[in-house]
């Protein structure tokens, strides 16, 4: 009997599937619609996105949630118009798997003027382009050493967590490979850190922890991007270290813990005394640090590099030396063993007495408008476990850091890539991850008009594949941020005026508007919102729930207008 | 008195002002705030595309129409967004300025880790980037060569007609350069070709011209592209030449020519006596011809290279020599000043009598359904002079080749490049451009269901800048193009079914339908199609004319359905 075969597509989406994906975001296009032949037969479902952008960030958030995200594009037209989400998820240490559809291999070789090209016989220049923007990359020219390439690959993405770029060429597609190799799952534990390294780091780290005077833990976006958040909590627990988050921190960290204190943001940390606490701390306890502009209010964190220990993915830094090569997961799961609570003392971790004062009320708006002062911290009580949030750049994504979260709060942001438009594609991606896990989590969405305008048609595949997801669009008036930075009344921060409220009825085909559980709202007043939050069908998240907010324009949270004032510099 | 100055943002602008733009595409973001400022005082119009790859559709567009097109965006999200676009002008032959607004030039020199970056400090990479995408690049980090460096890549595009690429750090936006500079415009003039050469090569044309026995010409893309069609034009009329067009010089060439002929395309040329006369003749004499898949019925040319003289932009290709430096501009000229017509005999240029059968309906469909056999024909007597037709790439981009144009129709395709959305925000771009020009034209735009989807939001520009356009969307339940090249019933070639007639009140603000001139239909039938087509207010093509358009699943123009055989090799 012959060994059984599958295809090279087969082999790829297979892996896919091994490694958690169940969604291939992308569209069709001439060079990878062959391919598509195989997605649903490895037992992936094919979205097909309204255009390349969100597809990518779809698979972003995608891969936030499951993984591995992964999109499928065609040579060229296709994978250049994801680009910018493709080096969003690079920037962010998102993994997502980019698979282009690319000519021939005769074709390629002949350097012929095909469509989709230059014209210049240059078949690289877009693989050169991608190489900039991902971590691995292969290019399945020949199908003998198409499975090893696709594994070395997907492992990268999968362990570093950041993009990948597979090029797949229409001659290729079907060539079959040894079936059995699927059997062997890819290999995707983290490595392991040498052992006596390790030792000698966790026991400096222990050693440093009992003999500090206040040491303090402070909790940033590779917790999450690394998936440690419950070594973490289990650190967190067990040392009681007074916990800070960081702004991509945010959603990573139980708020409930009794020791969880709030975000440390630099010189706009909210409260002086929990600025006060890191600052004078004698240790300083980073898990995945991330010192940009942004999560650092301008790069203002002030305290003694000698006073840290960071660890990273893959590396710890402590006393002005790197050791490299030992992975945070590693040494936190020897950590949470090692750590012995018998030689800690009280007043090491005890925390001081601080009521936060709740947000005050704008004067300059009246008790009636949705105001970010009342918005914010309104959410806290009608968010709970398990809700992914979505808070696309702007005022939504500063704005999440005044709501107190229930655990395991799943919050999206781009804190450091920063670009408009994420919020509803990454809200597709997110309802798709949801789906293919069955928890009937919720997806919710906050995301500024201007932002909307760049992506609006992915309102459409959220309709489209029957997701679930409330998404608020705030309209006031345009692009707000940037009002704060530079030209508050300039037109071209203005915006044009749209119907909101109407595309959810434009997106749905007119014979199937109930049957898709489309509902669209236009609040503008307080108790518009309360209504909404209290209506318990809204509240369910089932369904897609599309409203309108109307926010006066020139109001925005401190933090951001604060924030803003970095920017300038 | 102290000399005057400009700042570097209104010495640019004024340079691209006096080059013809008018209208500057694009987004703001925080690193180009600063510089949108300078926008208006310069006396260009801002546009505020609602994102970055329409707004680079919208550049190319217009730079198509007046010589030159700009757009401006953010560092690192908005760039990559609109890189698509921007390699599109680069394959097509477009002069496209794109301008980046880029972190200030201490912040770079630091490698700080600033939003919009990859987060490694490389603030080079998108430039790099970039350069595989534009034939000059300058980053503008001091003030003191900004001037001239800007001139030479403005230069560059307007001659080459490519793209280029312009860095501007926001700290040197406002540093002063000499206001004098702008008095010497810039030398935008095609470089000249040395005599005593171009004098050989015209001797050698024009001998073999009049030792032939059949010779034609050959128009293509480069034509449109070198802004040379009016000489083309008069070289037409003197020597008589029986005159053919590639698909890519499609309203190149005045079709009412006594000795205009059709569409050469190799072996999908839609009469076979036409490809016997290009393919039996013994000197052919092609002007800008682009050899691409697409153009050439998948490299189907069938003629020996040893009887064609090739006219590119820069350079003579003739009984396999190439002359370097031979500008087509003044060879051109030249040869229509040199041209001695006595030394043509009439049997040279006679036309053999080619009656072209008109279009044949399609058996498969009604008669009262819209068909592509049934449309395209009947355009030829709708459309007029001065007419622009962007024609989006799918079943639009091959129909209008079975349109015989009037005189002077400018039609806009990218028969290379093929990047599905193009069309509406292409629209965009030329109407803006007509705007620009006063000449009250019209702009009419056909683009496929499943391509609106990718660039939608680009309505709203055209309505917000109250815009002259006639914009048909083709609803035919998918991609069509696609549906003959693979997967004719897969479900990957389903798009979701939208209200498309509820898009232009969406993007309407309500108090405002009536003052912006923007009417919705929605047409099933040839009898409402003629409704539309013989009205008058329709016609006139004032204000935005919005038509969803009903033609059957699985017709399309018997030109595609044998092309996409060529795209299966």
């Amino acid at each position: 009997m012959a060994p059984s075969t599958v295809n090279v597509a087969e082999y790829l989406f297979t892996r896919l599937y091994q490694l958690g994906v169940r969604d291939l975001h992308g569209l069709p296009g001439d060079f990878n619609l062959l391919a598509c032949d195989y997605v649903g037969s490895s037992g992936l479902t094919w979205i097909g996105n309204c255009n390349e952008l969100n597809a990518g960030y779809a698979a972003d958030a995608y891969g936030r949630l499951r993984g591995l995200g992964a999109i499928m594009t065609t040579f060229g037209v296709g994978e250049l118009s994801c680009i910018n989400a493709i080096a969003g998820s690079f920037s962010e240490y998102v993994p997502v798997v980019h698979i282009v559809g690319v000519p021939k291999t005769v074709v390629q070789k002949k350097n012929a003027m095909l469509h989709h090209t230059l014209g210049n016989g240059d078949f690289d220049v877009f693989a050169r382009i991608a190489k900039e923007l991902s971590i691995a990359q292969a290019n399945l020219m020949d199908p003998v050493t198409a499975p090893d390439e696709i594994d070395r690959v997907l492992r990268a993405c999968y362990i570093h967590s950041r993009p990948v770029y597979i090029q797949l060429p229409a001659d290729i597609v079907q060539k079959p490979v040894d079936a059995k190799l699927l059997d062997s799952p890819i290999d995707i534990e983290t490595p392991k850190s040498d052992d006596e390294k390790e030792g000698v780091v966790a026991d400096r780290i222990l050693k440093k922890l009992y003999a500090a005077k206040k040491p303090i833990l402070l909790v940033d976006a590779g917790a999450g991007r690394h998936c440690v958040e419950e070594l973490v909590d289990s650190f967190a627990r067990k040392t009681l270290l007074p916990t800070f988050i960081a702004p991509m921190g945010k959603g990573m960290v139980n708020e409930d813990l009794p020791n969880f204190v709030g975000m440390y943001n630099g010189a706009l940390t909210p409260i002086d005394a929990w600025r006060d606490m890191v600052e004078s701390s004698d240790l300083i306890m980073t898990i995945g640090n991330v010192k940009s502009d942004l999560n650092t209010a301008g790069f203002s964190y002030n305290f003694n590099k000698l006073n840290t220990i960071d660890l990273h993915f893959d590396n710890v830094s402590m006393d002005y030396a790197i050791y490299e090569e030992i992975y945070m997961r590693w040494l936190l799961e020897r950590l949470v063993r090692e750590f012995d609570s018998s030689k800690m003392r009280k007043e090491q971790t005890d925390l001081p007495v601080i009521s936060r004062p709740p947000v005050a009320e704008n004067a300059n708006f009246s008790k009636e408008e949705i105001t970010h002062e009342y918005l914010w911290p309104r959410l806290s009580s009608w968010l709970k476990t398990g809700d992914v949030v979505v808070a696309d750049t702007g005022t939504s994504y500063v704005g999440i850091w005044e709501t107190k979260l229930p655990p395991g709060v799943h919050v999206m942001t781009q804190i450091l890539w920063s670009s408009i438009g994420y919020g509803v594609p990454a809200c597709q991606g997110a309802a798709q991850a949801i789906k293919a896990e069955g928890s009937g989590r919720r997806t919710i969405c906050f995301e500024g008009d201007g932002s909307f305008q760049l992506t609006v048609q992915e309102l459409s595949t959220i309709i489209h594949h029957n997701l679930d997801a409330i998404i608020f669009v705030i309209e006031n008036d345009g692009y707000e941020i940037e009002r704060w930075v530079h030209g508050e009344k300039a037109s071209y921060n203005d915006i044009p005026k749209w119907q909101y409220s109407l595309f959810p009825n434009a997106f749905t085909p007119t014979e199937k508007t109930s049957e898709r559980r489309v509902k669209a709202y236009k609040i503008r007043t307080r108790e518009e919102l309360e209504v909404l939050l209290t209506d318990k069908e809204f509240s369910s998240g089932k369904g897609l729930h599309f409203v309108e907010m109307h926010m006066p324009r020139h109001n925005a949270p401190t933090s951001l207008i604060n924030f803003t004032e970095t920017l300038k510099k």
